[in-house]
């Protein structure tokens, strides 16, 4: 229960500070942080909820890495479901924060007729800078593979312990700077939904492109690592 | 009487470094550094003090989390206001440093009726995008609570030992990257009062709520994490 | 074999997420990565796999790596030449992959005459900002050196074992900042051919001054350190 | 006379890193790194000459932080003059080859009437924000005091160990946030003296401020530091 909680939390932390920083910070004339901030904001969420719950749990908060995680041998099966329900959980709370305090700001309203709204992810016209469907499958699928490569590398048994939070955290900063203009970045399907659902409209349609691809490439990714790259099986 | 001290001048240090960057480098002309440097800045001056004397006095340099590390079972109630003192002498002295360096500055004036003057923090009209006091608050209430989840679970015995300051540091940097545009971000009541009494105004009439608000946040977030979250209790 | 799988790998991700950034994310209107964003991309791509594959391969994933190891003797000269196809491969597979993302992009064209296309390497008029080719040579070559220094300092036995995959990674990132206005910045044979292949034009027939240089450059520096600087020979 | 070498190495690494990446790359239209690339460069040449060659010669690579160690007992008064010349012989070659690849770029020139030539420090009208000579001098005192007691304090027998270099290059790019805009900011003479030398005119006239007001505060940082602040004299 411990464990479903502190995914939760991580998941709340990575929505409410990514998507938050995207949504709040990001345009803001002149001084606002731009992709390069949002990029490093997701990472921090996850390089800090990594050594703040991540003894706790695990550190997955991504639906994404726990079927990866599986998929290399790292994780049971039996205990999927209930990852994947508490990240949502945790994502969705941290979207309704988010909207919350975005009410409160002069002149607020969304329009789900543009790309990157309310932080969701898509492709095509919903894709920040024009990529079609195969462009942002691709970059997605890519993108999680190796995101479960460095997770299962960075902690691996013969590697490099209490450094992966820096490792796995930084990689989710770098996987964003290379791939907001593709898709606005998900390789999180919890963290997609949370955006679409409050969104609706042709993002909620594009949003299972952002389960498919993710989970996917990490499936790929956890089990090249384990059964191929790894010095001892 | 060396932790108090120490914790005086890690506060200094937060408010010279982090207000000072927000002051001299935000808005210079094209080459600025603008929020995200900002952001860096706050974190890392308490990366930095966490490693030169978070040893010596715990590196809280923050009266909410002084609070939020006793409701969390890590710190002597009979300590917290000798801590605050502390802490606002520091801030204050912080921000009287600023002050004179910037009445060198060829045409410095301070407006006291416009958002984020000397460094302010505020809601409504003195926020720095327009949000209101209800907004405000529940930023800086989450965003003080996870903050104290963050700091408890990086020191937790269990955990990652040397690895909290830098956690804890850039659990700061990703805080100010998500709401500098809220509410020129507090979360650290020491920070807002040095600015305030500065600047006079509505930012001294508002500054109730970067008491309030983090104080608040920071209790539930040192409750929550030893006992809802915490592994062994 | 596996070695040669971990630095396909491990420069496959180099060339993806650091060529990747520049090209998707760099230019992005208002809110793009810039330079400074291309720099951490690039150093970030090195850190997560020095983390993920290093403790397989060693990670070099940078045929003048590969080269001044070995004349800092730390590596054996006979696994110099599938080190180095091994590199090559990878980094010409992460070159199709993000010529195949940005053929999916609205109204993408690659025009060869221009510097910088699909983030070659260039010098003259193919340099970003204008610098001719003795100037590009000295900075290539000066900048490799130093790479050299830092991660056979880095990893020296009486240094600093596991922060080796920050410091080398990290010093990458300066290397970027430094130099991108210069040459577009190689310091990496592998990637400099990945993207001239595919530009052909100009950059392939420059192409040679960024192996020639940081090898150089490499050579110098891995001698150096392990003959000059090192405490105990 | 490894340390005297390594001594030189670091500071040429500093110079050419930091001063030049402010030369290369802060103001290259739209895509330069300003003022927090600077900022980061600056701090990145610390961290990776830390790890690489901090263990042969402790790593200062400043004038100021030589006879701040010494101050607090750290460091040989007799060995202060051979550090302090090598790291001056680091920053003068590192600042002719900076001088030699910008006469590479088209339509370089060099005008000394203006705050910031070849990355200058300066006061007054040679202050890139127009400071005057005391905010100038404060801001160089209190940042090199702090700097000495974020180096005494995260190298402490009793603190941190390996993780100083991360504390101590982030402390220098935390000084460059903060202070560029004032005075370009030096907190170390050998960098000052090196492109004052190449500048000439008022540059050079100014650049007794950034020996002394750095060494002031670094005598009184590694005082404060060890006499005052440490847990155990």
């Amino acid at each position: 229960m411990k464990k479903l909680l502190a995914e939760s939390f991580g998941t709340f932390w990575l929505v409410f500070g990514g998507c938050g920083s995207a949504l709040f910070a990001a345009g803001y004339p002149e001084l606002g942080i731009g992709f390069a901030g949002v990029a490093l904001a997701f990472g921090l969420t996850v390089l800090t909820m990594a050594y703040a719950v991540g003894h706790i749990s695990g550190g997955h908060f991504n639906p994404a890495v726990t079927v990866g995680l599986w998929a290399g041998g790292r994780f049971q099966g039996k205990d999927i479901p209930s990852y994947i329900v508490a990240q949502c959980v945790g994502a969705l709370a941290a979207a309704g924060c988010l909207y919350t305090i975005l009410l409160g700001k002069t002149g607020f309203t969304m329009d789900n007729t543009k790309a990157s709204v309310f932080a969701t992810n898509g492709y095509g016209a919903f894709s920040p800078d024009g990529y079609n469907m195969a462009s942002v499958f691709i970059a997605e699928f890519l993108l999680t593979m190796f995101f479960l490569i460095i997770i299962l590398g960075a902690t691996d048994r013969l590697a490099n312990g209490k450094f992966a939070g820096i490792a796995i955290g930084l990689g989710l900063t770098l996987i964003h700077l290379i791939s907001i203009p593709i898709s606005n970045t998900s390789v999180n399907p919890a963290r997609s939904l949370s955006q679409a659902i409050f969104a609706g409209g042709i993002p909620m349609q594009q949003v299972w492109v952002f389960w498919v691809a993710p989970i996917f490439g990490a499936i790929i990714g956890g089990w090249m690592y384990t059964y191929i790259l790894q010095k001892k099986n």
